[in-house]
Protein backbone atom coordinates (compact mmCIF):
# COMPACT_ATOMS: atom_id res chain seq x y z
CA UNK A 1 0.00 0.00 0.00
CA UNK A 2 1.04 3.45 -0.60
CA UNK A 3 0.27 7.06 0.03
CA UNK A 4 -2.28 6.75 -3.13
CA UNK A 5 -3.67 3.60 -1.91
CA UNK A 6 -4.10 5.20 0.99
CA UNK A 7 -6.08 8.39 0.34
CA UNK A 8 -8.37 6.49 -1.79
CA UNK A 9 -8.82 4.25 1.00
CA UNK A 10 -9.50 7.03 3.72
CA UNK A 11 -11.70 9.00 0.77
CA UNK A 12 -13.12 5.77 1.00
CA UNK A 13 -13.87 5.77 4.44
CA UNK A 14 -14.76 9.35 5.09
CA UNK A 15 -17.76 9.14 2.76
CA UNK A 16 -19.08 6.11 4.69
CA UNK A 17 -18.59 7.54 8.06
CA UNK A 18 -20.73 10.56 6.66
CA UNK A 19 -23.40 8.84 5.38
CA UNK A 20 -23.28 6.77 8.23
CA UNK A 21 -23.88 9.65 10.26
CA UNK A 22 -26.06 11.88 8.85
CA UNK A 23 -28.06 8.44 8.71
CA UNK A 24 -28.99 9.15 12.28
CA UNK A 25 -31.83 11.14 13.35
CA UNK A 26 -30.93 14.27 15.23
CA UNK A 27 -32.79 13.08 18.67
CA UNK A 28 -31.15 9.57 18.62
CA UNK A 29 -27.64 11.28 18.60
CA UNK A 30 -26.88 11.31 22.20
CA UNK A 31 -27.79 7.17 22.87
CA UNK A 32 -26.07 5.07 24.13
CA UNK A 33 -25.11 1.70 22.24
CA UNK A 34 -23.98 -0.21 25.02
CA UNK A 35 -22.96 0.60 29.16
CA UNK A 36 -20.46 -2.51 29.22
CA UNK A 37 -16.96 -3.00 30.80
CA UNK A 38 -14.86 -0.85 28.98
CA UNK A 39 -16.75 1.84 29.91
CA UNK A 40 -19.32 3.55 27.80
CA UNK A 41 -20.25 3.38 24.44
CA UNK A 42 -22.48 5.93 21.97
CA UNK A 43 -24.70 4.83 19.42
CA UNK A 44 -22.80 7.23 16.99
CA UNK A 45 -19.46 5.90 17.75
CA UNK A 46 -20.35 2.97 17.37
CA UNK A 47 -21.87 3.93 14.02
CA UNK A 48 -19.38 5.73 13.06
CA UNK A 49 -16.39 3.35 13.78
CA UNK A 50 -19.02 0.36 12.29
CA UNK A 51 -18.44 2.41 8.41
CA UNK A 52 -14.96 2.85 9.15
CA UNK A 53 -14.06 -0.82 9.80
CA UNK A 54 -16.73 -1.48 6.92
CA UNK A 55 -14.03 -0.29 4.30
CA UNK A 56 -10.72 -0.82 5.51
CA UNK A 57 -11.23 -4.33 6.47
CA UNK A 58 -11.80 -5.11 2.51
CA UNK A 59 -7.70 -4.62 3.03
CA UNK A 60 -4.86 -6.04 4.98
CA UNK A 61 -4.80 -3.80 7.31
CA UNK A 62 -4.18 -4.17 11.43
CA UNK A 63 -6.54 -1.34 12.70
CA UNK A 64 -6.33 0.54 16.24
CA UNK A 65 -9.69 1.93 17.14
CA UNK A 66 -11.59 3.45 20.25
CA UNK A 67 -14.05 0.69 20.34
CA UNK A 68 -12.95 -2.30 18.79
CA UNK A 69 -8.85 -2.34 19.79
CA UNK A 70 -7.36 -3.79 17.54
CA UNK A 71 -8.83 -5.88 14.40
CA UNK A 72 -6.96 -7.03 11.30
CA UNK A 73 -4.09 -8.70 10.14
CA UNK A 74 -1.37 -7.03 8.00
CA UNK A 75 1.87 -5.27 7.79
CA UNK A 76 0.16 -1.78 7.72
CA UNK A 77 -1.33 0.07 10.80
CA UNK A 78 -3.66 2.26 11.15
CA UNK A 79 -4.71 4.46 13.61
CA UNK A 80 -8.57 5.11 13.15
CA UNK A 81 -10.84 7.88 14.68
CA UNK A 82 -13.91 7.31 13.11
CA UNK A 83 -15.29 10.61 14.81
CA UNK A 84 -13.03 12.79 16.42
CA UNK A 85 -15.75 15.38 18.50
CA UNK A 86 -18.28 13.09 19.13
CA UNK A 87 -19.22 15.76 22.18
CA UNK A 88 -19.74 17.99 19.02
CA UNK A 89 -21.42 15.78 16.95
CA UNK A 90 -24.37 15.05 19.26
CA UNK A 91 -25.54 18.62 20.15
CA UNK A 92 -25.26 19.92 16.56
CA UNK A 93 -21.80 22.29 16.83
CA UNK A 94 -20.14 21.69 13.90
CA UNK A 95 -17.03 21.00 14.58
CA UNK A 96 -15.84 17.08 14.11
CA UNK A 97 -13.91 14.68 12.14
CA UNK A 98 -12.80 11.13 10.99
CA UNK A 99 -8.87 10.47 11.30
CA UNK A 100 -6.50 8.40 9.97
CA UNK A 101 -2.99 7.51 9.87
CA UNK A 102 -1.29 5.06 8.02
CA UNK A 103 1.89 3.87 9.17
CA UNK A 104 4.69 0.68 8.46
CA UNK A 105 4.70 -0.99 11.78
CA UNK A 106 2.99 -0.16 15.18
CA UNK A 107 4.98 2.85 15.61
CA UNK A 108 3.96 6.64 14.90
CA UNK A 109 7.01 7.05 13.72
CA UNK A 110 6.89 5.02 10.96
CA UNK A 111 3.71 6.61 9.69
CA UNK A 112 3.90 7.42 5.57
CA UNK A 113 -0.15 8.98 5.28
CA UNK A 114 -2.70 10.54 7.30
CA UNK A 115 -5.90 12.09 6.73
CA UNK A 116 -8.86 14.12 8.46
CA UNK A 117 -11.54 14.97 6.92
CA UNK A 118 -14.37 17.89 8.23
CA UNK A 119 -17.88 16.13 8.72
CA UNK A 120 -19.17 19.56 8.96
CA UNK A 121 -17.72 21.43 6.24
CA UNK A 122 -16.73 18.95 3.58
CA UNK A 123 -13.22 20.20 4.23
CA UNK A 124 -10.10 17.39 3.25
CA UNK A 125 -6.79 17.31 5.12
CA UNK A 126 -4.03 14.96 4.09
CA UNK A 127 -0.34 14.77 3.98
CA UNK A 128 1.95 12.26 2.59
CA UNK A 129 6.06 14.14 2.01
CA UNK A 130 4.26 17.29 2.66
CA UNK A 131 0.45 18.88 3.66
CA UNK A 132 -2.74 19.26 1.82
CA UNK A 133 -6.32 21.17 2.74
CA UNK A 134 -8.48 20.44 -0.29
CA UNK A 135 -5.70 19.47 -2.60
CA UNK A 136 -3.05 22.52 -1.50
CA UNK A 137 -0.59 22.62 0.17
CA UNK A 138 -0.36 24.16 3.41
CA UNK A 139 2.48 25.84 5.56
CA UNK A 140 2.08 26.55 9.28
CA UNK A 141 1.98 30.01 10.49
CA UNK A 142 5.42 31.47 11.44
CA UNK A 143 4.34 33.67 14.95
CA UNK A 144 7.18 33.83 17.34
CA UNK A 145 5.60 36.12 20.50
CA UNK A 146 3.85 34.22 22.94
CA UNK A 147 1.47 37.91 23.22
CA UNK A 148 0.36 37.15 19.51
CA UNK A 149 -0.34 33.37 19.61
CA UNK A 150 -4.25 31.97 19.07
CA UNK A 151 -3.39 29.33 21.01
CA UNK A 152 -5.53 25.77 21.54
CA UNK A 153 -4.93 24.30 24.87
CA UNK A 154 -6.41 21.30 26.68
CA UNK A 155 -6.89 22.89 29.65
CA UNK A 156 -5.11 25.87 31.23
CA UNK A 157 -4.27 25.07 34.74
CA UNK A 158 -2.73 29.29 35.03
CA UNK A 159 -2.46 32.43 33.31
CA UNK A 160 -1.18 32.46 30.14
CA UNK A 161 -0.40 35.06 28.04
CA UNK A 162 -1.41 34.31 24.66
CA UNK A 163 -3.80 36.37 22.45
CA UNK A 164 -6.38 34.63 22.35
CA UNK A 165 -7.32 30.92 23.63
CA UNK A 166 -9.78 28.06 22.70
CA UNK A 167 -10.60 24.66 23.02
CA UNK A 168 -13.19 23.57 20.40
CA UNK A 169 -13.32 19.91 20.97
CA UNK A 170 -11.72 17.94 18.14
CA UNK A 171 -8.10 17.07 18.76
CA UNK A 172 -7.71 16.09 15.16
CA UNK A 173 -9.49 19.25 13.35
CA UNK A 174 -7.63 21.57 15.74
CA UNK A 175 -4.30 20.21 15.00
CA UNK A 176 -5.05 20.77 11.34
CA UNK A 177 -6.11 24.34 12.10
CA UNK A 178 -2.51 24.80 13.33
CA UNK A 179 -0.75 23.30 10.27
CA UNK A 180 -2.81 25.22 7.99
CA UNK A 181 -2.05 28.56 10.23
CA UNK A 182 -5.29 28.98 11.73
CA UNK A 183 -3.86 28.73 15.26
CA UNK A 184 -0.43 28.80 16.34
CA UNK A 185 -0.22 25.91 18.65
CA UNK A 186 -1.99 23.09 20.21
CA UNK A 187 -1.16 21.86 23.48
CA UNK A 188 -2.56 18.86 25.55
CA UNK A 189 -0.62 17.70 28.59
CA UNK A 190 -3.61 16.30 30.53
CA UNK A 191 -2.67 12.40 29.93
CA UNK A 192 -5.78 11.78 28.28
CA UNK A 193 -5.14 11.71 24.49
CA UNK A 194 -5.14 8.75 22.92
CA UNK A 195 -2.50 7.99 20.00
CA UNK A 196 -5.39 7.52 17.47
CA UNK A 197 -6.86 11.13 18.60
CA UNK A 198 -3.94 12.63 17.84
CA UNK A 199 -1.74 10.74 15.01
CA UNK A 200 -3.41 11.84 12.08
CA UNK A 201 -3.50 15.64 12.56
CA UNK A 202 0.25 15.61 14.49
CA UNK A 203 1.53 13.98 11.47
CA UNK A 204 -0.08 16.62 9.06
CA UNK A 205 0.94 19.06 11.16
CA UNK A 206 4.81 17.79 10.93
CA UNK A 207 4.19 17.77 7.39
CA UNK A 208 3.18 21.34 7.18
CA UNK A 209 6.44 22.38 8.81
CA UNK A 210 5.43 22.14 12.78
CA UNK A 211 6.62 20.04 15.46
CA UNK A 212 5.28 18.34 18.29
CA UNK A 213 7.04 16.60 21.37
CA UNK A 214 5.60 15.72 24.74
CA UNK A 215 6.12 17.60 28.09
CA UNK A 216 9.40 15.98 28.43
CA UNK A 217 10.27 17.46 24.76
CA UNK A 218 10.17 13.79 23.06
CA UNK A 219 9.16 13.46 20.53
CA UNK A 220 5.99 11.29 19.83
CA UNK A 221 8.06 8.83 17.36
CA UNK A 222 7.87 6.18 19.58
CA UNK A 223 4.42 6.17 20.36
CA UNK A 224 2.97 2.68 19.59
CA UNK A 225 -0.51 2.16 18.17
CA UNK A 226 -2.21 0.67 21.21
CA UNK A 227 -5.25 1.17 23.00
CA UNK A 228 -3.47 1.85 25.84
CA UNK A 229 -0.98 4.47 24.98
CA UNK A 230 -1.42 7.80 25.90
CA UNK A 231 -0.09 11.05 24.91
CA UNK A 232 0.62 14.63 25.76
CA UNK A 233 1.22 16.84 23.09
CA UNK A 234 2.80 20.34 22.44
CA UNK A 235 2.14 20.88 18.59
CA UNK A 236 3.74 24.32 16.85
CA UNK A 237 6.29 25.71 14.56
CA UNK A 238 9.84 25.23 15.38
CA UNK A 239 10.51 28.66 16.69
CA UNK A 240 8.21 29.00 19.06
CA UNK A 241 8.46 25.19 20.57
CA UNK A 242 10.62 25.72 23.87
CA UNK A 243 9.03 29.19 24.95
CA UNK A 244 5.90 27.29 25.06
CA UNK A 245 7.24 24.08 27.01
CA UNK A 246 9.10 26.71 29.22
CA UNK A 247 5.60 28.43 29.75
CA UNK A 248 3.22 25.50 30.28
CA UNK A 249 5.39 22.66 31.51
CA UNK B 1 -42.82 49.09 20.17
CA UNK B 2 -43.50 45.53 21.49
CA UNK B 3 -41.78 42.18 21.65
CA UNK B 4 -43.29 41.16 18.31
CA UNK B 5 -42.10 44.49 16.71
CA UNK B 6 -38.59 43.75 18.18
CA UNK B 7 -38.94 40.18 16.88
CA UNK B 8 -39.57 40.91 13.01
CA UNK B 9 -36.96 43.57 13.01
CA UNK B 10 -34.49 40.89 14.40
CA UNK B 11 -35.43 39.15 11.65
CA UNK B 12 -34.46 41.31 9.27
CA UNK B 13 -31.53 42.27 10.42
CA UNK B 14 -30.25 38.67 10.72
CA UNK B 15 -30.83 37.89 7.38
CA UNK B 16 -29.65 41.25 6.29
CA UNK B 17 -26.02 40.74 7.91
CA UNK B 18 -26.38 36.94 6.88
CA UNK B 19 -26.72 38.68 3.18
CA UNK B 20 -23.53 41.15 3.44
CA UNK B 21 -21.24 38.43 5.13
CA UNK B 22 -22.38 35.96 2.33
CA UNK B 23 -21.90 38.36 -0.02
CA UNK B 24 -17.59 38.80 1.01
CA UNK B 25 -15.48 36.67 -0.57
CA UNK B 26 -13.60 34.09 1.93
CA UNK B 27 -9.91 35.44 0.67
CA UNK B 28 -11.72 38.90 1.64
CA UNK B 29 -13.14 38.25 4.91
CA UNK B 30 -9.99 39.16 7.19
CA UNK B 31 -9.40 42.55 5.61
CA UNK B 32 -9.16 45.62 7.47
CA UNK B 33 -11.68 48.02 6.80
CA UNK B 34 -9.64 50.91 8.66
CA UNK B 35 -7.19 51.24 11.30
CA UNK B 36 -8.00 54.65 13.27
CA UNK B 37 -7.85 56.47 16.63
CA UNK B 38 -10.72 54.10 17.73
CA UNK B 39 -8.50 50.96 17.28
CA UNK B 40 -8.75 48.51 14.28
CA UNK B 41 -11.85 47.53 12.56
CA UNK B 42 -12.06 44.61 9.94
CA UNK B 43 -13.95 44.89 6.84
CA UNK B 44 -15.93 42.11 8.14
CA UNK B 45 -17.28 44.10 11.06
CA UNK B 46 -17.71 47.01 9.01
CA UNK B 47 -20.38 45.27 6.56
CA UNK B 48 -22.31 43.43 9.26
CA UNK B 49 -22.59 46.56 11.32
CA UNK B 50 -23.68 48.44 8.08
CA UNK B 51 -26.10 45.56 7.12
CA UNK B 52 -27.82 45.70 10.93
CA UNK B 53 -27.93 49.20 11.07
CA UNK B 54 -29.67 49.86 7.61
CA UNK B 55 -32.51 47.92 9.12
CA UNK B 56 -32.70 49.80 12.61
CA UNK B 57 -32.21 52.81 11.48
CA UNK B 58 -35.50 52.90 9.96
CA UNK B 59 -37.29 52.80 13.70
CA UNK B 60 -36.83 54.86 16.15
CA UNK B 61 -33.92 53.45 17.72
CA UNK B 62 -31.19 54.69 19.98
CA UNK B 63 -28.89 52.08 18.90
CA UNK B 64 -25.25 50.94 20.81
CA UNK B 65 -22.92 48.45 18.68
CA UNK B 66 -19.12 48.27 18.44
CA UNK B 67 -18.05 50.28 15.51
CA UNK B 68 -20.40 53.23 15.77
CA UNK B 69 -21.04 53.84 18.91
CA UNK B 70 -24.35 55.43 19.83
CA UNK B 71 -26.41 56.02 16.89
CA UNK B 72 -30.27 56.95 16.43
CA UNK B 73 -32.57 58.37 18.51
CA UNK B 74 -35.62 57.26 20.22
CA UNK B 75 -37.13 55.74 23.85
CA UNK B 76 -35.70 52.18 23.13
CA UNK B 77 -32.46 50.89 23.50
CA UNK B 78 -30.66 48.45 21.70
CA UNK B 79 -27.38 46.70 22.35
CA UNK B 80 -26.51 45.69 18.60
CA UNK B 81 -23.74 42.79 17.78
CA UNK B 82 -23.76 42.35 14.19
CA UNK B 83 -20.92 39.80 14.25
CA UNK B 84 -20.38 38.22 17.81
CA UNK B 85 -17.28 35.57 16.89
CA UNK B 86 -15.26 37.66 14.53
CA UNK B 87 -11.87 35.49 14.74
CA UNK B 88 -14.34 32.54 13.39
CA UNK B 89 -15.99 34.02 10.75
CA UNK B 90 -12.49 35.32 9.38
CA UNK B 91 -11.17 31.12 9.72
CA UNK B 92 -14.14 29.75 8.36
CA UNK B 93 -14.74 28.41 11.78
CA UNK B 94 -18.77 27.82 11.89
CA UNK B 95 -19.43 29.69 15.00
CA UNK B 96 -20.94 33.16 15.03
CA UNK B 97 -23.77 35.03 15.27
CA UNK B 98 -25.84 38.10 14.83
CA UNK B 99 -27.15 39.37 18.44
CA UNK B 100 -29.28 42.01 20.02
CA UNK B 101 -31.26 43.13 23.03
CA UNK B 102 -34.22 45.59 23.72
CA UNK B 103 -34.12 47.46 26.46
CA UNK B 104 -37.07 50.07 27.95
CA UNK B 105 -33.92 52.02 29.15
CA UNK B 106 -30.42 52.57 28.53
CA UNK B 107 -29.93 49.94 31.89
CA UNK B 108 -29.92 45.78 30.74
CA UNK B 109 -32.41 45.38 33.48
CA UNK B 110 -35.21 46.78 31.68
CA UNK B 111 -34.59 44.91 28.39
CA UNK B 112 -37.83 43.42 27.84
CA UNK B 113 -36.81 41.18 24.34
CA UNK B 114 -33.19 39.63 22.72
CA UNK B 115 -32.60 37.51 19.67
CA UNK B 116 -29.59 35.71 18.61
CA UNK B 117 -28.93 34.56 15.14
CA UNK B 118 -26.67 31.54 14.47
CA UNK B 119 -25.48 32.52 11.24
CA UNK B 120 -23.76 29.24 10.25
CA UNK B 121 -26.52 27.00 11.17
CA UNK B 122 -29.60 29.27 10.86
CA UNK B 123 -30.92 28.35 14.04
CA UNK B 124 -32.98 31.14 15.93
CA UNK B 125 -32.66 32.08 19.97
CA UNK B 126 -35.11 34.37 21.09
CA UNK B 127 -36.93 35.40 24.53
CA UNK B 128 -39.60 38.06 25.66
CA UNK B 129 -41.59 35.94 29.29
CA UNK B 130 -40.09 33.21 28.34
CA UNK B 131 -37.08 31.52 25.74
CA UNK B 132 -37.20 30.17 22.82
CA UNK B 133 -34.67 28.36 20.24
CA UNK B 134 -36.67 27.97 16.43
CA UNK B 135 -40.05 28.52 18.01
CA UNK B 136 -39.58 25.73 21.08
CA UNK B 137 -39.16 26.24 24.65
CA UNK B 138 -35.55 26.34 26.15
CA UNK B 139 -34.79 25.57 29.65
CA UNK B 140 -31.56 25.49 31.42
CA UNK B 141 -30.26 22.32 32.44
CA UNK B 142 -30.16 21.20 36.18
CA UNK B 143 -26.78 19.74 36.93
CA UNK B 144 -25.58 20.46 40.08
CA UNK B 145 -21.91 18.67 40.89
CA UNK B 146 -18.85 20.42 39.66
CA UNK B 147 -17.43 17.12 38.05
CA UNK B 148 -20.01 16.80 35.51
CA UNK B 149 -20.28 20.10 34.01
CA UNK B 150 -19.72 21.12 30.39
CA UNK B 151 -18.33 24.52 31.09
CA UNK B 152 -17.77 27.46 29.00
CA UNK B 153 -14.60 29.56 30.78
CA UNK B 154 -12.64 32.51 29.52
CA UNK B 155 -10.04 31.32 30.44
CA UNK B 156 -9.24 28.86 33.48
CA UNK B 157 -5.99 30.15 35.34
CA UNK B 158 -6.34 27.48 37.71
CA UNK B 159 -7.13 23.63 37.62
CA UNK B 160 -11.13 23.44 37.46
CA UNK B 161 -12.67 20.04 37.87
CA UNK B 162 -15.43 20.37 35.42
CA UNK B 163 -15.89 17.26 33.20
CA UNK B 164 -14.98 19.45 29.98
CA UNK B 165 -14.07 22.88 29.33
CA UNK B 166 -14.62 24.56 26.16
CA UNK B 167 -14.04 28.23 24.88
CA UNK B 168 -15.37 28.34 20.96
CA UNK B 169 -15.31 32.07 20.84
CA UNK B 170 -18.57 33.47 20.13
CA UNK B 171 -20.07 34.61 23.45
CA UNK B 172 -23.65 35.07 22.25
CA UNK B 173 -24.22 31.93 20.91
CA UNK B 174 -22.11 29.87 23.95
CA UNK B 175 -24.65 31.89 26.12
CA UNK B 176 -27.62 30.69 24.42
CA UNK B 177 -25.93 27.42 24.63
CA UNK B 178 -26.03 27.31 28.20
CA UNK B 179 -29.76 28.67 28.03
CA UNK B 180 -30.60 25.19 26.03
CA UNK B 181 -28.51 22.93 28.42
CA UNK B 182 -25.99 21.85 25.79
CA UNK B 183 -23.43 23.16 28.14
CA UNK B 184 -23.66 24.25 31.94
CA UNK B 185 -22.01 27.33 32.44
CA UNK B 186 -20.50 30.21 31.07
CA UNK B 187 -17.79 32.15 33.06
CA UNK B 188 -15.48 35.42 31.41
CA UNK B 189 -14.42 37.64 34.37
CA UNK B 190 -11.30 38.94 32.07
CA UNK B 191 -12.96 42.45 32.68
CA UNK B 192 -13.47 42.20 28.28
CA UNK B 193 -16.50 41.45 27.48
CA UNK B 194 -18.84 44.47 26.45
CA UNK B 195 -22.87 44.70 26.95
CA UNK B 196 -23.29 44.28 23.12
CA UNK B 197 -21.65 41.06 23.70
CA UNK B 198 -23.42 39.12 25.93
CA UNK B 199 -26.43 41.22 26.69
CA UNK B 200 -28.71 39.24 23.96
CA UNK B 201 -27.41 35.87 25.38
CA UNK B 202 -27.85 36.71 28.88
CA UNK B 203 -31.69 37.95 28.69
CA UNK B 204 -32.24 34.73 26.41
CA UNK B 205 -30.58 32.27 29.42
CA UNK B 206 -32.29 34.13 32.49
CA UNK B 207 -35.38 33.76 30.43
CA UNK B 208 -34.68 30.21 30.28
CA UNK B 209 -34.54 30.17 33.95
CA UNK B 210 -30.54 30.63 34.53
CA UNK B 211 -28.85 33.51 36.34
CA UNK B 212 -26.12 35.65 35.65
CA UNK B 213 -24.02 37.56 38.35
CA UNK B 214 -20.51 39.34 38.03
CA UNK B 215 -17.73 37.99 40.04
CA UNK B 216 -19.08 40.18 42.97
CA UNK B 217 -22.47 38.44 43.05
CA UNK B 218 -23.84 41.57 41.60
CA UNK B 219 -26.55 41.50 39.05
CA UNK B 220 -26.38 42.49 35.57
CA UNK B 221 -29.59 44.98 36.04
CA UNK B 222 -27.81 48.20 36.13
CA UNK B 223 -25.13 47.44 33.48
CA UNK B 224 -25.98 50.31 30.97
CA UNK B 225 -25.73 49.75 26.97
CA UNK B 226 -22.45 52.00 26.73
CA UNK B 227 -19.43 51.46 24.63
CA UNK B 228 -16.92 51.75 27.64
CA UNK B 229 -19.14 49.23 29.93
CA UNK B 230 -17.24 46.36 30.50
CA UNK B 231 -18.70 43.07 31.71
CA UNK B 232 -17.81 40.17 34.20
CA UNK B 233 -20.41 36.90 33.55
CA UNK B 234 -20.89 34.02 35.80
CA UNK B 235 -23.92 32.34 34.08
CA UNK B 236 -25.61 28.99 35.11
CA UNK B 237 -28.61 27.51 36.73
CA UNK B 238 -29.70 28.84 40.29
CA UNK B 239 -28.27 25.51 42.21
CA UNK B 240 -24.75 25.52 40.75
CA UNK B 241 -23.95 29.63 40.89
CA UNK B 242 -23.00 29.81 44.44
CA UNK B 243 -20.65 26.79 43.94
CA UNK B 244 -19.75 28.05 40.88
CA UNK B 245 -18.41 31.81 42.16
CA UNK B 246 -16.11 30.29 45.19
CA UNK B 247 -14.30 28.37 43.00
CA UNK B 248 -13.48 30.85 40.06
CA UNK B 249 -13.56 34.25 41.43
Amino acid sequence: MDEMDALRLSREVARNVLKAINSIPPSKRGEFYEIGKSGVTKLIDKVAENSALEVLRKENLRILSEECGVVGEGDIFVALDPLDGTFNAIRGIPIYSVSLCFSNSEKFGDAFFAYVFNLCSGDEYYADRKAYKNGKEIRIGEKERLEDLNAIVYYPDRPLPFKRIRALGSAALETCFVAEGLFDCFVDLRGMLRIFDVAGGIYILEKAGGVAFDEKGQSLEKKRFEVSERVNVIATNRKLYKKLQELVV
